[in-house]
Protein backbone atom coordinates (compact mmCIF):
# COMPACT_ATOMS: atom_id res chain seq x y z
CA UNK A 1 0.00 0.00 0.00
CA UNK A 2 1.02 3.33 -0.94
CA UNK A 3 -0.09 6.51 -0.39
CA UNK A 4 -1.21 9.30 -3.33
CA UNK A 5 1.31 11.66 -1.83
CA UNK A 6 4.89 8.77 -2.13
CA UNK A 7 2.93 7.85 -5.67
CA UNK A 8 3.53 11.70 -6.69
CA UNK A 9 6.49 12.16 -5.14
CA UNK A 10 8.17 8.93 -6.86
CA UNK A 11 6.50 10.49 -10.28
CA UNK A 12 8.25 13.65 -9.45
CA UNK A 13 11.84 11.74 -9.32
CA UNK A 14 10.85 10.64 -12.86
CA UNK A 15 12.57 15.04 -13.29
CA UNK A 16 15.59 15.55 -13.43
CA UNK A 17 14.97 18.81 -11.62
CA UNK A 18 13.69 16.56 -8.78
CA UNK A 19 16.17 14.63 -8.74
CA UNK A 20 18.82 17.07 -8.17
CA UNK A 21 16.92 18.81 -5.70
CA UNK A 22 16.07 15.30 -3.35
CA UNK A 23 19.11 13.52 -4.09
CA UNK A 24 17.38 10.39 -4.98
CA UNK A 25 16.97 8.22 -8.28
CA UNK A 26 15.11 5.29 -9.48
CA UNK A 27 16.59 2.08 -9.51
CA UNK A 28 14.44 -0.85 -11.09
CA UNK A 29 14.65 -4.55 -11.04
CA UNK A 30 15.64 -7.54 -8.94
CA UNK A 31 19.44 -7.93 -10.42
CA UNK A 32 20.36 -3.83 -10.45
CA UNK A 33 18.76 -3.66 -7.08
CA UNK A 34 20.91 -6.50 -5.37
CA UNK A 35 24.36 -4.58 -7.44
CA UNK A 36 22.99 -1.23 -5.88
CA UNK A 37 22.83 -2.93 -2.75
CA UNK A 38 26.01 -4.25 -2.56
CA UNK A 39 27.82 -1.24 -3.53
CA UNK A 40 28.42 1.91 -1.49
CA UNK A 41 24.96 3.75 -2.93
CA UNK A 42 22.74 3.99 0.11
CA UNK A 43 19.49 2.46 -0.57
CA UNK A 44 16.57 4.53 0.40
CA UNK A 45 13.45 2.92 0.37
CA UNK A 46 12.27 0.05 -1.30
CA UNK A 47 8.71 -0.81 -3.41
CA UNK A 48 7.76 -4.58 -4.07
CA UNK A 49 5.21 -6.58 -5.06
CA UNK A 50 4.08 -9.56 -2.64
CA UNK A 51 5.70 -12.27 -4.59
CA UNK A 52 9.10 -10.67 -4.91
CA UNK A 53 9.14 -9.09 -0.90
CA UNK A 54 11.35 -13.17 -0.02
CA UNK A 55 14.03 -12.42 -2.87
CA UNK A 56 14.91 -9.17 -1.45
CA UNK A 57 17.95 -9.89 0.16
CA UNK A 58 19.63 -8.44 3.80
CA UNK A 59 18.29 -4.83 3.91
CA UNK A 60 20.05 -2.60 6.49
CA UNK A 61 17.33 -2.30 9.43
CA UNK A 62 16.46 1.09 8.45
CA UNK A 63 14.60 0.23 5.76
CA UNK A 64 11.16 -1.40 5.48
CA UNK A 65 10.16 -2.25 2.31
CA UNK A 66 7.08 -1.14 1.42
CA UNK A 67 4.43 -3.71 -1.03
CA UNK A 68 3.14 -2.71 -3.46
CA UNK A 69 0.51 -3.72 -5.98
CA UNK A 70 1.16 -4.46 -9.65
CA UNK A 71 -1.22 -1.27 -10.88
CA UNK A 72 0.99 0.79 -8.01
CA UNK A 73 4.11 -0.66 -9.38
CA UNK A 74 2.67 0.72 -13.03
CA UNK A 75 2.02 4.21 -12.08
CA UNK A 76 5.56 4.74 -10.12
CA UNK A 77 7.76 3.42 -12.74
CA UNK A 78 9.65 5.03 -15.70
CA UNK A 79 9.79 1.93 -17.50
CA UNK A 80 7.04 0.69 -20.59
CA UNK A 81 7.21 -2.55 -18.22
CA UNK A 82 7.84 -2.23 -14.94
CA UNK A 83 10.19 -5.19 -13.35
CA UNK A 84 8.36 -5.60 -9.84
CA UNK A 85 10.62 -3.91 -7.92
CA UNK A 86 11.61 -0.16 -7.46
CA UNK A 87 14.41 1.46 -5.44
CA UNK A 88 14.83 4.97 -4.48
CA UNK A 89 18.88 5.22 -3.93
CA UNK A 90 20.52 8.49 -2.63
CA UNK A 91 22.95 10.46 -4.83
CA UNK A 92 26.22 10.67 -3.68
CA UNK A 93 28.28 13.22 -3.36
CA UNK A 94 30.43 14.46 -6.07
CA UNK A 95 33.66 13.03 -6.68
CA UNK A 96 36.42 15.64 -6.88
CA UNK A 97 38.37 14.88 -9.96
CA UNK A 98 42.00 13.99 -8.96
CA UNK A 99 44.04 13.45 -11.98
CA UNK A 100 46.93 11.11 -9.99
CA UNK A 101 44.27 8.53 -9.10
CA UNK A 102 43.69 8.44 -13.00
CA UNK A 103 47.15 7.58 -13.90
CA UNK A 104 48.59 4.05 -15.62
CA UNK A 105 44.66 3.33 -15.99
CA UNK A 106 42.16 3.57 -18.88
CA UNK A 107 39.67 5.75 -18.70
CA UNK A 108 36.98 6.50 -20.96
CA UNK A 109 35.77 10.48 -21.71
CA UNK A 110 32.45 11.05 -23.30
CA UNK A 111 32.01 14.80 -24.90
CA UNK A 112 28.20 15.56 -25.36
CA UNK A 113 26.88 12.11 -25.47
CA UNK A 114 22.67 12.60 -25.23
CA UNK A 115 21.01 9.87 -25.39
CA UNK A 116 20.49 8.13 -22.14
CA UNK A 117 20.35 3.95 -23.56
CA UNK A 118 23.86 5.34 -24.84
CA UNK A 119 25.15 6.11 -22.10
CA UNK A 120 23.95 3.52 -20.22
CA UNK A 121 25.15 0.74 -22.20
CA UNK A 122 28.55 2.45 -22.12
CA UNK A 123 28.75 2.16 -18.26
CA UNK A 124 27.72 -1.13 -18.55
CA UNK A 125 30.50 -2.08 -21.45
CA UNK A 126 32.88 0.12 -19.66
CA UNK A 127 32.41 -1.93 -16.65
CA UNK A 128 32.47 -5.58 -18.70
CA UNK A 129 36.63 -4.35 -19.37
CA UNK A 130 37.05 -3.01 -16.11
CA UNK A 131 37.36 0.34 -16.93
CA UNK A 132 36.24 2.24 -13.43
CA UNK A 133 36.02 6.05 -13.80
CA UNK A 134 34.10 7.72 -17.23
CA UNK A 135 34.51 11.74 -17.65
CA UNK A 136 31.96 13.21 -18.75
CA UNK A 137 31.47 16.89 -20.42
CA UNK A 138 29.16 19.40 -18.69
CA UNK A 139 26.18 18.72 -21.97
CA UNK A 140 26.67 15.22 -21.02
CA UNK A 141 23.33 12.93 -20.38
CA UNK A 142 22.51 13.26 -16.84
CA UNK A 143 23.51 9.61 -15.58
CA UNK A 144 21.00 9.24 -12.98
CA UNK A 145 18.22 9.43 -15.43
CA UNK A 146 16.00 5.95 -15.53
CA UNK A 147 16.56 5.09 -19.13
CA UNK A 148 20.45 5.31 -18.06
CA UNK A 149 19.87 3.59 -15.00
CA UNK A 150 17.93 0.91 -16.59
CA UNK A 151 20.29 0.36 -19.94
CA UNK A 152 23.47 0.08 -17.60
CA UNK A 153 22.27 -2.88 -15.68
CA UNK A 154 23.47 -2.44 -12.32
CA UNK A 155 27.05 -1.37 -13.45
CA UNK A 156 26.11 1.91 -12.64
CA UNK A 157 27.10 1.01 -8.68
CA UNK A 158 30.68 -0.21 -9.87
CA UNK A 159 31.68 2.36 -12.73
CA UNK A 160 32.57 6.12 -11.46
CA UNK A 161 31.17 8.80 -13.69
CA UNK A 162 32.54 12.46 -13.27
CA UNK A 163 31.05 15.12 -14.71
CA UNK A 164 33.60 18.10 -15.65
CA UNK A 165 34.78 20.68 -18.11
CA UNK A 166 36.83 18.14 -20.73
CA UNK A 167 39.04 21.22 -21.97
CA UNK A 168 40.35 21.79 -18.79
CA UNK A 169 40.70 18.39 -17.69
CA UNK A 170 43.00 17.58 -20.75
CA UNK A 171 44.73 20.77 -20.51
CA UNK A 172 45.50 19.85 -16.47
CA UNK A 173 46.61 16.11 -17.39
CA UNK A 174 49.17 14.23 -19.15
CA UNK A 175 47.46 11.21 -19.15
CA UNK A 176 47.25 10.45 -23.79
CA UNK A 177 43.97 11.41 -25.72
CA UNK A 178 42.90 8.62 -28.12
CA UNK A 179 39.90 10.25 -30.17
CA UNK A 180 37.40 7.88 -31.95
CA UNK A 181 37.64 10.25 -35.46
CA UNK A 182 36.74 8.99 -38.74
CA UNK A 183 40.37 10.20 -40.44
CA UNK A 184 42.58 8.90 -37.57
CA UNK A 185 45.23 5.74 -37.35
CA UNK A 186 43.46 2.55 -37.96
CA UNK A 187 42.76 1.17 -33.85
CA UNK A 188 44.58 -2.32 -35.49
CA UNK A 189 47.83 -0.85 -35.88
CA UNK A 190 47.74 1.70 -32.74
CA UNK A 191 49.29 1.20 -29.61
CA UNK A 192 47.32 2.03 -26.72
CA UNK A 193 50.43 1.89 -23.95
CA UNK A 194 49.66 1.23 -20.57
CA UNK A 195 47.28 4.40 -19.62
CA UNK A 196 45.06 6.67 -21.71
CA UNK A 197 42.09 8.77 -22.09
CA UNK A 198 39.91 7.23 -25.14
CA UNK A 199 37.77 10.07 -26.00
CA UNK A 200 34.30 10.06 -27.60
CA UNK A 201 32.01 12.47 -29.03
CA UNK A 202 28.27 13.51 -29.45
CA UNK A 203 25.99 10.70 -31.77
CA UNK A 204 25.51 13.46 -34.51
CA UNK A 205 28.38 16.26 -34.26
CA UNK A 206 31.14 14.05 -33.28
CA UNK A 207 33.78 15.63 -30.91
CA UNK A 208 33.76 19.46 -30.81
CA UNK A 209 36.70 21.64 -32.08
CA UNK A 210 37.89 22.71 -28.81
CA UNK A 211 38.26 19.57 -27.92
CA UNK A 212 39.74 17.93 -31.79
CA UNK A 213 42.75 20.08 -31.06
CA UNK A 214 43.83 18.63 -27.47
CA UNK A 215 43.40 14.82 -29.13
CA UNK A 216 46.79 13.17 -29.15
CA UNK A 217 46.30 10.05 -31.19
CA UNK A 218 43.41 10.26 -33.43
CA UNK A 219 42.04 6.71 -33.74
CA UNK A 220 39.69 5.12 -36.81
CA UNK A 221 37.92 1.95 -36.41
CA UNK A 222 37.80 0.96 -40.39
CA UNK A 223 35.11 0.65 -42.10
CA UNK A 224 34.57 -2.09 -44.59
CA UNK A 225 30.78 -1.66 -45.85
CA UNK A 226 28.60 1.95 -46.11
CA UNK A 227 27.24 2.78 -43.13
CA UNK A 228 28.32 6.49 -42.19
CA UNK A 229 29.13 6.24 -38.67
CA UNK A 230 28.75 3.72 -36.15
CA UNK A 231 26.77 4.30 -32.72
CA UNK A 232 29.03 5.72 -30.25
CA UNK A 233 28.45 2.98 -27.74
CA UNK A 234 29.38 0.80 -30.52
CA UNK A 235 32.42 2.82 -31.17
CA UNK A 236 32.96 2.77 -27.08
CA UNK A 237 32.75 -1.09 -27.18
CA UNK A 238 35.32 -1.92 -29.85
CA UNK A 239 38.06 0.99 -28.34
CA UNK A 240 37.61 -1.31 -25.05
CA UNK A 241 38.17 -4.50 -26.81
CA UNK A 242 41.32 -3.37 -28.41
CA UNK A 243 43.06 -1.93 -25.60
CA UNK A 244 42.38 -4.91 -23.42
CA UNK A 245 43.68 -7.21 -26.27
CA UNK A 246 46.75 -5.76 -26.44
CA UNK A 247 47.51 -5.34 -22.73
CA UNK B 1 -2.38 19.04 -46.75
CA UNK B 2 -3.20 15.24 -45.70
CA UNK B 3 -6.82 13.96 -45.00
CA UNK B 4 -7.99 12.37 -42.05
CA UNK B 5 -7.96 8.62 -44.06
CA UNK B 6 -4.85 9.35 -44.84
CA UNK B 7 -3.11 10.23 -41.41
CA UNK B 8 -5.05 7.14 -39.82
CA UNK B 9 -3.78 4.82 -42.61
CA UNK B 10 -0.23 5.69 -41.94
CA UNK B 11 -0.76 5.49 -38.46
CA UNK B 12 -1.92 1.62 -38.80
CA UNK B 13 1.41 0.88 -40.37
CA UNK B 14 2.92 1.43 -36.71
CA UNK B 15 1.56 -1.98 -35.88
CA UNK B 16 3.29 -5.10 -37.60
CA UNK B 17 0.08 -6.61 -38.72
CA UNK B 18 -0.78 -3.69 -41.07
CA UNK B 19 1.93 -3.39 -42.58
CA UNK B 20 1.90 -7.32 -43.34
CA UNK B 21 -1.42 -6.63 -44.69
CA UNK B 22 0.26 -3.47 -46.68
CA UNK B 23 3.16 -4.49 -47.82
CA UNK B 24 4.28 -0.96 -46.42
CA UNK B 25 6.80 -0.22 -44.02
CA UNK B 26 7.49 3.29 -42.43
CA UNK B 27 10.92 5.86 -42.94
CA UNK B 28 11.70 8.44 -41.35
CA UNK B 29 14.36 11.22 -41.85
CA UNK B 30 16.03 12.57 -44.72
CA UNK B 31 19.45 10.78 -44.53
CA UNK B 32 17.51 7.76 -43.99
CA UNK B 33 15.16 8.58 -46.83
CA UNK B 34 18.12 9.31 -49.79
CA UNK B 35 19.57 5.68 -48.35
CA UNK B 36 15.88 4.10 -48.98
CA UNK B 37 15.53 6.14 -52.58
CA UNK B 38 19.16 4.73 -53.77
CA UNK B 39 18.77 1.31 -53.52
CA UNK B 40 16.70 -1.61 -54.75
CA UNK B 41 13.77 -0.47 -52.36
CA UNK B 42 10.68 1.34 -53.99
CA UNK B 43 9.27 4.35 -52.45
CA UNK B 44 5.54 4.40 -52.49
CA UNK B 45 5.26 7.65 -51.21
CA UNK B 46 6.54 11.12 -49.17
CA UNK B 47 5.09 13.40 -47.01
CA UNK B 48 7.36 16.19 -45.96
CA UNK B 49 7.22 19.60 -44.57
CA UNK B 50 7.70 22.76 -46.56
CA UNK B 51 11.60 23.57 -45.91
CA UNK B 52 12.72 19.99 -46.54
CA UNK B 53 10.76 19.90 -50.19
CA UNK B 54 13.97 21.05 -52.38
CA UNK B 55 16.14 18.51 -50.62
CA UNK B 56 13.90 15.41 -51.63
CA UNK B 57 16.07 14.59 -54.49
CA UNK B 58 15.09 12.64 -57.52
CA UNK B 59 11.95 11.13 -57.32
CA UNK B 60 10.28 8.41 -59.91
CA UNK B 61 7.77 10.97 -61.83
CA UNK B 62 4.76 8.38 -60.26
CA UNK B 63 6.04 9.84 -56.44
CA UNK B 64 4.35 13.50 -55.72
CA UNK B 65 5.34 14.48 -52.38
CA UNK B 66 3.09 15.63 -50.13
CA UNK B 67 3.38 18.94 -48.57
CA UNK B 68 2.34 18.93 -44.61
CA UNK B 69 3.09 20.80 -41.62
CA UNK B 70 4.77 19.78 -38.21
CA UNK B 71 1.24 19.27 -36.81
CA UNK B 72 0.37 16.65 -39.22
CA UNK B 73 3.71 15.06 -39.04
CA UNK B 74 3.33 14.43 -35.62
CA UNK B 75 0.77 12.77 -35.81
CA UNK B 76 1.73 10.45 -38.56
CA UNK B 77 5.76 9.59 -37.21
CA UNK B 78 6.29 6.48 -35.00
CA UNK B 79 9.16 8.90 -33.47
CA UNK B 80 8.90 11.11 -30.12
CA UNK B 81 11.07 13.85 -32.31
CA UNK B 82 9.73 13.76 -35.92
CA UNK B 83 12.52 14.48 -38.19
CA UNK B 84 10.63 16.27 -41.15
CA UNK B 85 10.05 13.60 -44.07
CA UNK B 86 8.11 10.65 -43.62
CA UNK B 87 8.16 8.04 -46.37
CA UNK B 88 6.07 4.79 -46.74
CA UNK B 89 8.27 2.07 -48.56
CA UNK B 90 7.27 -1.48 -49.96
CA UNK B 91 7.94 -3.94 -48.49
CA UNK B 92 10.44 -6.22 -50.81
CA UNK B 93 9.74 -9.78 -51.87
CA UNK B 94 11.21 -12.69 -49.56
CA UNK B 95 14.83 -13.31 -50.04
CA UNK B 96 14.97 -17.66 -50.58
CA UNK B 97 17.82 -18.94 -48.35
CA UNK B 98 20.42 -19.43 -51.37
CA UNK B 99 23.39 -21.47 -48.75
CA UNK B 100 25.65 -21.72 -51.64
CA UNK B 101 25.35 -17.77 -52.31
CA UNK B 102 26.31 -17.56 -48.81
CA UNK B 103 29.47 -19.44 -49.02
CA UNK B 104 33.39 -17.63 -48.60
CA UNK B 105 31.27 -14.98 -46.58
CA UNK B 106 30.86 -13.79 -43.00
CA UNK B 107 27.51 -13.46 -41.51
CA UNK B 108 25.79 -12.58 -39.03
CA UNK B 109 22.75 -14.85 -37.34
CA UNK B 110 20.49 -13.76 -34.33
CA UNK B 111 18.36 -15.78 -31.92
CA UNK B 112 15.61 -14.10 -30.60
CA UNK B 113 16.60 -10.78 -30.65
CA UNK B 114 13.63 -8.56 -28.91
CA UNK B 115 14.95 -5.51 -28.96
CA UNK B 116 14.23 -3.41 -31.68
CA UNK B 117 16.86 -0.88 -31.17
CA UNK B 118 19.60 -3.24 -30.68
CA UNK B 119 18.56 -5.21 -33.94
CA UNK B 120 18.49 -1.65 -35.64
CA UNK B 121 22.03 -0.92 -34.26
CA UNK B 122 23.11 -4.43 -35.54
CA UNK B 123 21.90 -3.49 -38.59
CA UNK B 124 23.85 -0.52 -38.98
CA UNK B 125 27.09 -2.06 -37.24
CA UNK B 126 26.79 -5.06 -39.80
CA UNK B 127 26.75 -2.26 -42.91
CA UNK B 128 29.90 -0.61 -41.08
CA UNK B 129 31.59 -3.65 -41.50
CA UNK B 130 30.62 -4.74 -44.91
CA UNK B 131 28.44 -7.93 -43.42
CA UNK B 132 25.37 -7.96 -45.68
CA UNK B 133 23.53 -10.78 -44.91
CA UNK B 134 21.88 -11.51 -41.06
CA UNK B 135 19.53 -14.51 -40.50
CA UNK B 136 17.22 -14.03 -38.59
CA UNK B 137 15.36 -16.49 -35.86
CA UNK B 138 11.48 -16.08 -36.44
CA UNK B 139 10.99 -14.90 -33.14
CA UNK B 140 13.49 -12.14 -33.81
CA UNK B 141 12.35 -8.48 -33.99
CA UNK B 142 10.56 -7.43 -36.89
CA UNK B 143 12.61 -5.63 -38.88
CA UNK B 144 10.10 -3.04 -40.28
CA UNK B 145 9.22 -2.32 -36.85
CA UNK B 146 9.30 2.10 -37.27
CA UNK B 147 12.42 1.87 -34.34
CA UNK B 148 14.76 -0.78 -35.99
CA UNK B 149 14.27 1.34 -38.91
CA UNK B 150 15.64 4.34 -37.31
CA UNK B 151 18.38 2.54 -34.99
CA UNK B 152 20.02 1.15 -38.73
CA UNK B 153 20.01 4.48 -39.64
CA UNK B 154 19.35 3.72 -43.34
CA UNK B 155 21.78 0.78 -43.11
CA UNK B 156 18.49 -1.27 -43.89
CA UNK B 157 18.67 -0.29 -47.30
CA UNK B 158 21.97 -2.18 -47.72
CA UNK B 159 21.33 -5.25 -45.53
CA UNK B 160 19.33 -8.23 -46.30
CA UNK B 161 17.50 -9.93 -43.29
CA UNK B 162 16.06 -13.23 -43.38
CA UNK B 163 13.80 -14.83 -41.23
CA UNK B 164 13.89 -18.42 -41.05
CA UNK B 165 13.97 -21.55 -38.72
CA UNK B 166 17.80 -21.27 -37.52
CA UNK B 167 18.13 -25.26 -36.49
CA UNK B 168 17.31 -26.27 -40.23
CA UNK B 169 19.38 -23.76 -41.58
CA UNK B 170 22.38 -24.97 -39.09
CA UNK B 171 21.71 -28.41 -40.82
CA UNK B 172 21.89 -27.54 -44.13
CA UNK B 173 25.19 -25.62 -44.16
CA UNK B 174 28.62 -26.27 -44.13
CA UNK B 175 29.36 -23.15 -43.35
CA UNK B 176 30.93 -23.23 -39.63
CA UNK B 177 29.12 -21.62 -36.71
CA UNK B 178 30.68 -19.18 -34.46
CA UNK B 179 28.71 -18.88 -31.17
CA UNK B 180 28.48 -16.05 -29.32
CA UNK B 181 28.80 -17.62 -25.35
CA UNK B 182 30.51 -17.37 -21.62
CA UNK B 183 32.25 -19.94 -21.66
CA UNK B 184 33.92 -20.27 -25.01
CA UNK B 185 37.77 -19.98 -26.42
CA UNK B 186 38.57 -16.45 -26.18
CA UNK B 187 38.16 -14.22 -28.96
CA UNK B 188 41.02 -13.19 -28.89
CA UNK B 189 42.70 -16.43 -29.88
CA UNK B 190 39.86 -17.49 -32.33
CA UNK B 191 40.81 -17.97 -36.18
CA UNK B 192 37.76 -17.33 -38.04
CA UNK B 193 38.86 -18.46 -41.58
CA UNK B 194 37.21 -17.06 -44.45
CA UNK B 195 34.05 -17.80 -43.92
CA UNK B 196 31.64 -17.98 -40.92
CA UNK B 197 28.23 -17.35 -39.31
CA UNK B 198 28.21 -15.32 -36.21
CA UNK B 199 25.71 -16.36 -33.95
CA UNK B 200 24.04 -14.46 -31.03
CA UNK B 201 21.16 -14.94 -28.86
CA UNK B 202 18.32 -13.63 -27.59
CA UNK B 203 19.18 -10.54 -24.39
CA UNK B 204 17.55 -11.98 -21.77
CA UNK B 205 18.08 -15.88 -22.22
CA UNK B 206 21.19 -16.15 -24.80
CA UNK B 207 21.47 -18.91 -27.27
CA UNK B 208 18.59 -21.70 -27.47
CA UNK B 209 19.93 -25.46 -26.23
CA UNK B 210 18.91 -26.54 -29.85
CA UNK B 211 20.84 -24.31 -31.54
CA UNK B 212 24.06 -24.41 -29.10
CA UNK B 213 24.04 -27.93 -29.73
CA UNK B 214 24.32 -26.63 -33.66
CA UNK B 215 27.76 -24.76 -32.77
CA UNK B 216 30.81 -25.33 -33.98
CA UNK B 217 33.43 -22.69 -32.15
CA UNK B 218 32.25 -21.57 -29.01
CA UNK B 219 33.67 -18.16 -28.23
CA UNK B 220 33.93 -15.74 -25.53
CA UNK B 221 34.52 -11.88 -25.16
CA UNK B 222 36.62 -11.90 -22.26
CA UNK B 223 35.44 -10.16 -19.14
CA UNK B 224 38.01 -7.73 -17.61
CA UNK B 225 35.33 -6.47 -14.57
CA UNK B 226 32.01 -6.94 -13.52
CA UNK B 227 29.68 -6.60 -15.63
CA UNK B 228 27.24 -9.62 -15.86
CA UNK B 229 26.79 -9.47 -19.22
CA UNK B 230 26.95 -7.38 -22.28
CA UNK B 231 24.63 -5.97 -24.62
CA UNK B 232 24.14 -7.96 -28.14
CA UNK B 233 24.37 -5.29 -30.23
CA UNK B 234 28.02 -4.54 -28.39
CA UNK B 235 28.61 -8.48 -28.18
CA UNK B 236 27.72 -8.22 -32.37
CA UNK B 237 30.26 -5.34 -32.87
CA UNK B 238 33.45 -6.84 -31.30
CA UNK B 239 32.32 -9.69 -33.32
CA UNK B 240 32.59 -8.05 -36.38
CA UNK B 241 36.06 -5.81 -35.44
CA UNK B 242 37.53 -9.06 -34.46
CA UNK B 243 36.66 -10.78 -37.56
CA UNK B 244 37.43 -7.98 -40.42
CA UNK B 245 41.02 -7.33 -38.30
CA UNK B 246 41.79 -11.08 -38.84
CA UNK B 247 41.03 -10.98 -42.51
Amino acid sequence: MISKSQISFIKSLHQKKNRKEQGLFIVEGLKSFHEFLNSDYVIDSVYCTENLMPKLGNLSRKIKPVEITESELSRISALSTPQAILALVQIPKKTDLNATKLENLFLLALDGVQDPGNLGTIIRTADWFGLNTIICSMDTAEVYNPKVVQASMGSLSRVNLIYTNLEDFFDQTNIPVYGALLDGKSIYETNFGQEGIILLGNEGNGISTELQSRINFPVTIPRYGKAESLNVAISASIFCSELRRKS
